[in-house]
């Protein structure tokens, strides 16, 4: 009898909590790693497009909505279609726009429908190589996972 | 009969669903409030400190932990160690601590658990008064809210 209600302890306290919880850390990394791939989708896009000279396509990892933030140095831009013609004016020629990578990229999920990314970017072209870094915050939008608030350096 | 039917119709798929929604989105907004007026509450705090010359103050701001980012023109500081490092390096006097304050704050939730800040930042000093931007990625942790991506430019 001692043994039964031993066993049975175990089995409620010890056994299936630790397979409950073990089960729901692996449906979390699951999750968190299905949010890390389609943010990582999103940015090789931005690249690929920023790359064939496509700043429409570049701008279509940012959520299209009037609340889209841009924040670099010391200005806050707001709204995908001002963010879009401030990158349009910046970089107003191929040679502006050189060859864009992104690395040392870091992705941490919040939740199941948002996420921060943080990492450095680099323009080579002819003349000079600005570099510096970023923080992009997802979220899940109707779009698909969009950047609804940059913030760049 | 008929009356009846389009009686139950409206309660059920008009009325009720619309009563429902209306007080998911107060119960949401209420969330939503606490958030942010949890976030606000150490921004403020942290201000105060800031302006005591209490840079361990300000840091109580800061998630306690080796995962804390803080990213800053180029270059990318992690820990809640390595940041106090930083800041009291580049901050090894009152004066050059100066008044701090806080504008333009602009504070989203991210669910119940999540929230970005942005804002200016302004020093006050005898000589200067360096200024810029600020993203803050906030998260309730087990130390109550605290950042733990801050991105200052």
């Amino acid at each position: 009898m001692w043994r039964h209600s031993l066993l049975a302890a175990l089995l409620l306290f010890v056994i299936l909590p630790a397979s409950i919880s073990a089960r729901h850390v692996a449906a979390e990394n699951k999750k968190h790693s299905r949010v890390i791939a389609s943010v990582k989708a999103v940015l090789n896009a931005q690249v690929d497009a920023w790359n064939r000279g496509d700043i429409e396509g570049y701008m279509a990892g940012y959520w299209r909505s009037e609340e889209t933030v841009f924040v670099s140095g010391d200005s806050l831009t707001r709204g995908w279609q001002t963010v879009l013609a401030r990158y349009k004016k910046n970089y107003d020629s191929r040679d502006k726009m050189g060859i864009l990578t992104f690395s040392d990229l870091e992705i941490t999920a919040i939740g199941s429908d948002a996420a921060v990314a943080t990492g450095r970017w680099h323009l080579q072209r002819a003349k000079d190589e600005p570099h510096g870094r970023f923080t992009l915050i997802f979220r899940r939008t109707g779009q698909g996972w969009r950047i609804v608030h940059d913030h760049t350096s």
